[in-house]
């Protein structure tokens, strides 16, 4: 699988601000950007932070690009993937309506009754892991239903966790000119941080989007 | 007087660790940069957070900026200016060495004692602001000193403070290629955030220095 983490963060690294509102950091040519990046991945994940400060369909906005997939074969939509380690998707969630088969992964810790919630709201359900969600394992069975290509939307907390686990192979990054400031504001990655190792990132490309620029980046090395 | 503000953050916006130690984010060209930006500059000003961090000097590496600077009758090294609302500046600090002239900024609630202290170890003490520096009017006192150009080196509640009174000039951000992670890790801009308005900046400068990226903005309007 290859995992790609897409976000866009304001000059001093917040994806929004203290609030968790988000403020518009890129533009029309990021967002077309983003939306073709969907179009690519087989699917399209973000944590239940997101799910719940933004409530995203991640859908592609572009009715030519979901043409192409069916023309190939593919769902018109990318499938939605969620992390949720803590069972707080909400059943009327846009993730989970009709327009794109959605995982909900979550930790054997889930209670039955909001796993069969999550189900009969169309969910398919992964548990991995004891108390959180394993990754790794999570992943990998995403793998084995033919998820080769995975986009990361965010948030902080969940791209943290998936570089601690060295499972991202790609990062994007739109650098909006704002600045958001705030201790408690959401970075592009949270979690615990690292302290002794860290990921090394390969610079592959500078390019200017909007009024802002987008940083590519290859993984050479997990933390 | 012109405010710059530059410094160094990881791919996610980070500082240093969430224990506060620095990382090499970036290398020798970006040092290099901000050597000469020092050397053009009339003061370099960082928050008492990065002195107990970091003890840095603020001088000069290059002998040869000394000798330009000297040459145009200016002191070698630049004045060195320290933002101390809580008056933790250590008498022993390396900013208070006699390679340069320093200024303590502190509020008009710094003990007497503390004073007289930093006074003896050569510093300059500007109290402003009743219980905390007030940076417009420090700043302006600065002004009135001779100091036209001001750098300012970090850390995050610093530049987010002076981001808050609308006192930047220009920023520049040297974005390296690594992820640091932390939610509790020092950012760019810290503080308590914007939630409303937010500074306008323009991005001016988009150049590749060493495997990152130094990205240069002109705030246009401040929050």
């Amino acid at each position: 699988m290859h995992v790609v983490v897409n976000a866009a963060m304001s000059a001093d690294g917040k994806l929004s601000t203290r609030r968790r509102e988000q403020i518009e950091i890129s533009g029309t040519r990021d967002f077309d950007r983003v939306d073709e990046l969907r179009a690519e991945s087989d699917a399209v994940m973000v944590g239940v932070g997101t799910v719940l400060a933004d409530d995203p369909s991640l859908t592609l906005d572009d009715p030519e690009r979901q043409r192409a997939r069916e023309d190939r074969g593919e769902p018109a939509n990318p499938a939605r993937v969620v992390a949720d380690s803590q069972v707080r998707t909400p059943p009327d969630a846009r993730v989970l309506d009709e327009a794109a088969l959605t995982y909900l992964l979550v930790s054997q810790a889930a209670p039955t009754d909001f796993v069969t919630q999550m189900e009969d709201a169309g969910a398919t359900v992964i548990a991995a892991g004891e108390d959180r969600v394993d990754l790794v394992t999570a992943l990998a069975k995403l793998a084995g239903d033919g998820i080769d290509q995975l986009m990361v939307e965010g948030g902080g907390e969940l791209i943290f966790s998936l570089f601690e686990e060295g499972l991202v192979d790609e990062l994007s990054v739109f650098v909006g000119s704002t600045v958001i400031g705030g201790r408690d504001a959401p970075t592009l990655a949270d979690g615990e941080g690292f302290v002794e190792e860290f990921p090394a990132l390969s610079l592959d490309g500078v390019e200017r989007v909007d009024d802002g620029v987008v940083l590519s980046w290859t993984v050479t090395d997990a933390a």
